[in-house]
């Protein structure tokens, strides 16, 4: 990165010139490393090893996905589990176990290859639930079908989110041991069985092993990350979030009706708490401005770093066509008439308060005339550096009470999730771009995501590990009806065997990349 | 009604005073007419024809309650209208028959006894849904039964709303014809089989007699009016009712989500429904001051009459303690902090702006993170003199229009009740404050109800008669599991053969009233 700021955003703000610069400007690849490692002999071998035994590998994501782990059922879970701790041992992890939590258990496994370097590596399997008859091809079949315009795909719950990419990545293991003997790199795993439920109790897993996981290089979690049309974004952080319900009663008040609705004629003499609810959230937002109204609320933000602001403007410049082409049907304006280019800075860098939810009285078709006891909504926002759940939370029960709302009680919904960031010239980071150069994907690079994630449960203390995801192959509809993963691909989309080998060059770009 | 205002105003300010007055104030009962009219020889009898023909009246309330009128249902409702219309030809009406609406049917019957003076009379014969489960004695089989602390009620849905009172009126009637051969007024009746509905299309009803209407004296609506301690209050009129639902949505806005609510980090971008429902109910109400903020809304408001005035010191005298009393648990302290003097006046004078309920994103348990793409909320506002709805309503669009929210869709839900209000001094009034008096029993009377009614079809024009409710008896749990009609009464509350004794006496009263 020899070019100074100033001289980076000088291009970056001629467009043109800007576009010519490419992701490759990010990427401080080592001479010849391509050669020497991409394509060295070990790893040709490993992909030729993946494309022979493609069948069995599918065979294996099959298995995985026919044993149910919804979490909010309580279905399959523990056995999920336990076929999890049984695949860590097959592998020839030196540790692998079942960690009880206060829900659903999470596991513990490390493969101890004697490496230099050691990883973090972080899985969820535990999945939403499913309304069978909805699905074109049964949910727990994970049948291999056609789906156009994708050649193969397997159906089934789970499939992309993320029991399928699970099981591909320890295919790619076992690929890597079954033709060198051993992984290039340690690994730690940590696994939880309640992602779908917000991660309550992710911390208990983590806890016995913090010590551990200090002694991790990075956090690095390889995966398919193709969209539809093989385009790739990668997200070098995310947001935090804070989620809270607010509720306006009329006993907590000592106002209004105090134990149910009653006739709405007495609204004539009493107070009614939805009013309320109204006023206290006015007093919080203005909507005309996008203006957070609550005292301190943007105190704790810093600017954006000088990579942030380098990484922004090479996203505005190279991909600002590409990035809201999904979301355009959606969406004809942006908040403040902001240009395209305003907005992504924006995504990137702004705090949020939002209504995610708002309920109170009568919400049927017709006629009830009532004057609610109560009424609530959800809120959530999106949280920056340097802003921090429990602070955030302070301020707006601050404001709340500064302004005569003591009664309005807040509920904390959050799971925790803390914004989280690692540097783009992290070399797991390196790693994964080195891999995309070779495969000739430009990914869109952003600073962080718009949303959340418990990542920061590694790259903030105690461990403090960068983090990186990324990798070939595609998969969709998560959360939805005939969720899939690519098996098959085609022009634009790497099929499972690109999507297994793409992670077995980023376990040895990143073993093998210069600290 | 001697004393001047002053006089009167004088006294009622001072409690005591005031209280010495009593309701007797309000009747200019002619001398001797208790003796002459109320206890005439033909009350006489017809009360003791009332006390020996109870098993059968008891058993007509029965047959009608067992032929379901479920108008939102559309069970038995046609038959209900036919069994009606078979009732009044047996009491030898000269017209009786089905109206057709574009809803349920309506019917109409006119009872011809050659007397001075016709009334109207308002029959609803439909009634509430119900859940045969969770009722003590079958909602259909109008059982009687002990129903503490009343030694015998029928338990039946419609037994107090208000099919139970109907067929009662209509035995009152049978019994004057079998002692006197006719009655001693005519009366014309118009019935309906949508009030559960909001009386949607009541007015088709009305509109082909309007002019048969025209030639009443009186809207005269004898029924049990006494609640479980055997008080009874008398509301000279009611309010008049706007009702609306308000909707933000992203399409009409051309702002935020257009189709579907979308991921919350996308606030970061996008403008909010919810945010700006928000923001426009705020611009309406001050909830701290009690205000509507609607431009011209209190404009049409004229100041109380001098009746309205006397009425209501009256009512703070005399039953003050009594009013609140049973929304005392419900209701710890009035908006502003009002005394109960001060809220009784706001009850029977203000206008109001009420949210029923609101609604929008996501309302179940736990966290969801959207950005809602439409959030809605009804709205009431309780009207009094010379507001008017078709006014107040487009009061409300031209403020959305003119705060820049005419994006904001207004949909109107109201059955058109317009305020009611009838003088005191009516003859019918009288009337029916006299028998109260014959029976020891002073009312609580109220200018107008807090609520709505469509009592103004027959007091506003082009009809312009003054209308009265009232009489012995009890029922309750409108709407609700086990409703009911008292049969047998105790120390405070009539039972049926007292209810309909009443109604005979109100017929009577009114029939020789003085003009």
């Amino acid at each position: 990165m020899a070019m100074t700021r100033k001289e980076f955003l000088k291009l970056t703000g001629k467009g043109a010139a800007a576009a010519s610069l490419g992701f490759f400007y990010f990427l401080d690849e080592p001479a010849g490393f391509a050669a020497d490692v991409l394509e060295s002999s070990p790893v040709k071998k490993i992909h030729a090893y993946i494309d022979e035994h493609l069948g069995e590998h599918v065979a294996k994501i099959q298995e995985f996905l026919r044993q149910p782990s919804v979490s909010s059922w309580n279905m399959g879970v523990r056995e999920c589990a336990e076929m999890l701790v049984g695949y860590f041992k097959q592998l020839g992890c030196k540790e692998a176990n079942v960690v009880p939590t206060e829900g659903h258990p999470g596991v513990w496994a490390w493969y101890d290859a004697g490496a230099k370097k050691t990883i973090s590596r972080y899985f969820m399997y535990d999945t939403q639930p499913f309304n069978e008859e909805e699905w074109s091809s049964p949910p727990l079949a994970a049948n291999v079908v056609p789906l156009e315009p994708f050649p193969k795909v397997i159906i089934a719950r789970g499939a992309i989110n993320s029991k399928g990419p699970l099981r591909a990545f320890l295919n790619a293991l076992e690929a890597i041991i079954a033709v060198e003997g051993r992984l290039p790199v340690n690994i730690m795993f940590t696994c939880e069985g309640e992602e779908e439920q917000g991660s309550p109790h992710f911390h208990q897993v983590l806890h016995p092993y913090i010590d551990r996981l200090k002694t991790c290089q990075a956090h690095l979690n390889p995966g398919p990350a193709q969209n539809r049309d093989g385009q790739v974004g990668m997200a070098l952080g995310n947001k935090g979030i804070v989620y809270v319900e607010l509720e306006a009663s009329g006993k907590r008040w000592g106002r209004g009706p105090q134990r149910m609705p009653i006739h709405s004629s007495r609204k004539a003499i009493m107070d009614s708490p939805v009013w309320r609810l109204i006023e206290a959230l006015h007093s919080m937002y203005d909507p005309r401005t996008n203006r957070i109204l609550i005292g301190g609320y943007y105190d704790a933000i810093v600017p954006p770093s000088e990579e942030e602001e380098m990484l922004v403007a090479t996203l505005i410049a190279k991909f600002k066509d590409r990035v809201f082409a999904s979301e355009r049907e959606n969406a004809r304006v942006w908040q403040q008439n902001w240009s395209d280019e305003e907005a992504i800075r924006r995504l990137v860098f702004d705090t949020t308060l939002n209504i995610d939810g708002i309920w109170g009285g009568y919400t049927g078709p017709g006629v009830a005339t009532i004057l609610p006891h109560k009424a609530a909504c959800k809120i959530d926002s999106r949280l920056v550096p340097n802003q921090a759940i429990k602070e955030q939370e302070a301020l707006i029960r601050g404001h709340l009470d500064r302004h005569g709302f003591s009664d309005i009680e807040m509920r904390s919904l959050g799971g925790g999730d803390e914004w989280s960031r690692t540097s783009v010239k992290a070399s797991a980071v390196q790693a994964v771009l080195s891999v995309y150069k070779k495969y000739g994907i430009e990914p869109a690079i952003w600073p962080r995501s718009a949303g959340s994630s418990p990542e920061a449960q590694y790259t903030r203390p105690p461990l403090n590990l960068p983090a990186v995801s990324g990798g070939l192959g595609h998969g969709g509809r998560a959360h939805a009806i005939d969720e899939y993963f690519v098996i098959e691909g085609n022009e634009k989309v790497a099929g499972l065997a690109e999507c297994e080998k793409s992670m077995v060059d980023i376990l040895y770009a990143y073993a093998h990349w210069p600290e």
